[in-house]
């Protein structure tokens, strides 16, 4: 068979789903992970253990794939570059993946093209924040490292000066940090939209993203109540997003919705997207297999929804180590239940699953995800 | 994590996409293998790679596992029995599975349990097959290999008692021949359930299979124009042999339906079956899943259909050995195609993968499967 073969970078719960994707599509899977034990590498035959900060790693890893891309947003931008130079297909491409490695270089690539932002500049020390603040009216404001935050790690909102002279950690580290005014939007919303190398795109229906102490916790598709202009009006966002950074693969552009019926872009993802799960059994094709046929330039699939609502919530772990009762309870409750597990140790907190319910009532469906993940996790035992 | 590992017996399409099905699950999943290249050993970490007729490397296998299950049928059925002397979980276990090993167990059984069958007997030679046609009514008849057969391989429809003669490779070789009276039937159906060792059990809709040159070529779910009534007792012929037999996990009973509106078993399989392979995206649980859920013992998923029809095609191999172009094509022309490819080289008649499809008008969902199937084969090319 002269089936390509997809190498990806990081052994995370995306690279897992992306791989069970891939199986029905006939592609070959290279994975290069931290530890035999990841997620990914539990299930993937062919695993490379190795540091993707090492240009030498990622080179003899890349040199059996036709193609690599990415579970996480972590490799550095210069190695890619150096692999792109080789000859290597490195998707997306470090000119796009660097507007998602790096959220200054994002904020000032989306204002020059007009992309509605929350206002937001470089901040050098605490005494800059409290400058910031007073030009956007005061306090809060949101400070973020500009490179490696994730689930609300290397986010904090600060409400005074002080705070943000106590929030000293990024400062004394030297790492550059983006000040943003704190939107008063009314919720959080996703557009995601996935392109190929020749220029073909699709747009999922724009989701509503609730968060819960900066971690996702649950995605409802389509986003209920939204109106028909502002939802297409974010998807056609989207898609100009994809198209003028170059990106190719899946994009998830994270957005707030405002008061006064706009949205702005709060972050963007270049891989498959916690708030593109609920695509594995809502939709007709999945931001997996979708992110996969892109990176191989193959024609996308349909990214229509099979159901009127979806619903994804995520499983974390809480105080049970063995979430295997509780999973047994859950099937047994719920025969339609859609559990997706990664393979993790449980500890608190951590992202371990996943589960989506579909249905046509939404009360229902919502109820059925939410006593899911909140059983899984232990915070309810009926 | 305690989540129990799986162990399938057999690298084919089957262990390939139970593999796929148990990965949202969160189950290990281990494969014994003939070959380091098979279908299911391509996508799947822990591979044995040994024969399954020797016994010491099946206990070798099992040791690592919570339960072994197959991917065919063909496990001699002592070393099952070896095996769960020893404690180790067989789902099926050997008195259960040695049905669908050997088919002159098989219809005695069934006639025991008064179950619809052609009639049938064994046979010794040539002219015993003649008397078996004078006590049916006269030629044709079926005779089969009691054991080891598999898409029309080890069966023959012979016409004379010379034909009788002529075929006989499996009379010299002394391998049991089975003969059965050829039905008259309108179509065959085939009713998919699935067992749980506690006795839980679901059933799939009757679906609708089109073989051609003894192979499966097309599955229609559900059946069309099939009588309530007859649908229902099918599912419940098939709910009662799992029951009686003590199958568990994934049954398939293949069905005759005759002119007169009675079904016929033709043959079982216990495991996931061609005939089920347009539940991974034509129902709400796939027979892969289930399986998995059935062999751990784990409550199971709903089997109800996700839409109106499901069709699904085999894709089997061509002329042309690169099918990588086709399937572009195939992608391009049908955004909603569920393609489903196993890894295998082609070879002319080997089945290499199939293709779902599913939507509200039957006409329009057969047509694009059929289109999909031809066009990968390559027998059109537009």
């Amino acid at each position: 068979m002269t089936f390509p073969v997809v190498g990806m970078v990081g052994g995370g719960q995306l690279a897992r789903m992306t791989h069970e994707a891939g199986i029905p599509l006939g592609i070959r899977f290279k994975l290069l992970s931290d530890a035999p034990q990841d997620s990914a590498a539990q299930v993937v035959r062919d695993v490379v253990v190795g540091d993707y900060r090492d240009l030498d790693t990622l080179r003899g890893f890349a040199r059996g794939c036709d193609v690599i891309t990415f579970d996480h947003e972590h490799v550095p931008t210069e190695h890619l570059r150096a692999l792109e130079a080789e000859g290597i297909a490195v998707r997306p491409g470090p000119d796009a993946l660097v507007h998602a490695q790096d959220k200054g270089v994002m904020r000032a690539r989306l204002t020059e093209l007009g992309v509605p932002c929350p206002r937001h500049r470089l901040v050098a020390d605490p005494a800059d924040v409290a400058r910031f603040a007073a030009e956007v009216g005061g306090f809060p404001v949101v400070l973020k490292t500009v490179r490696g935050g994730y689930d609300g790690k290397g986010v904090w909102v600060v409400d005074s000066a002080a705070e943000a002279a106590a929030t000293t950690a990024p400062f004394l580290a030297g790492v550059p940090v983006l000040a943003e005014e704190k939107v008063a939007f009314t919720r959080e919303l996703a557009a995601n939209v996935v392109r190929s190398p020749h220029g073909q795109a699709v747009a999922y229906p724009v989701v509503e993203s609730v968060q819960v102490d900066g971690v996702c916790d649950t995605v409802i598709a389509p986003a209920p109540d939204l109106a028909d202009e502002l939802g297409l009006a974010a998807q056609q966002l989207a898609l100009r997003i994809a198209k003028e950074l170059g990106v190719v693969g899946h994009l998830a552009v994270e957005l707030f919705e405002t008061e006064d019926g706009r949205v702005l872009v709060n972050e963007l993802a270049m891989r498959p997207h916690n708030s593109g799960h609920w695509t594995q059994d809502g939709a007709v094709t999945s931001q997996f297999a979708n992110h996969v046929r892109a990176v191989l330039d193959l024609p996308l699939g349909d990214p229509r929804p099979r159901a009127p609502w979806t619903v994804m919530a995520n499983v974390l772990g809480g105080d049970f180590p063995d979430m295997y009762p509780a999973y047994l309870h859950c099937m047994a409750r719920d025969p339609r239940l859609k559990i997706h597990m990664y393979g993790k140790d449980v500890k608190p907190g951590r992202k371990v699953g996943h589960v989506n319910t579909y249905g046509d009532d939404l009360a229902d469906v919502r109820e059925r995800a939410r006593h899911a993940a909140d059983y899984l996790r232990g915070v309810i035992t009926e």
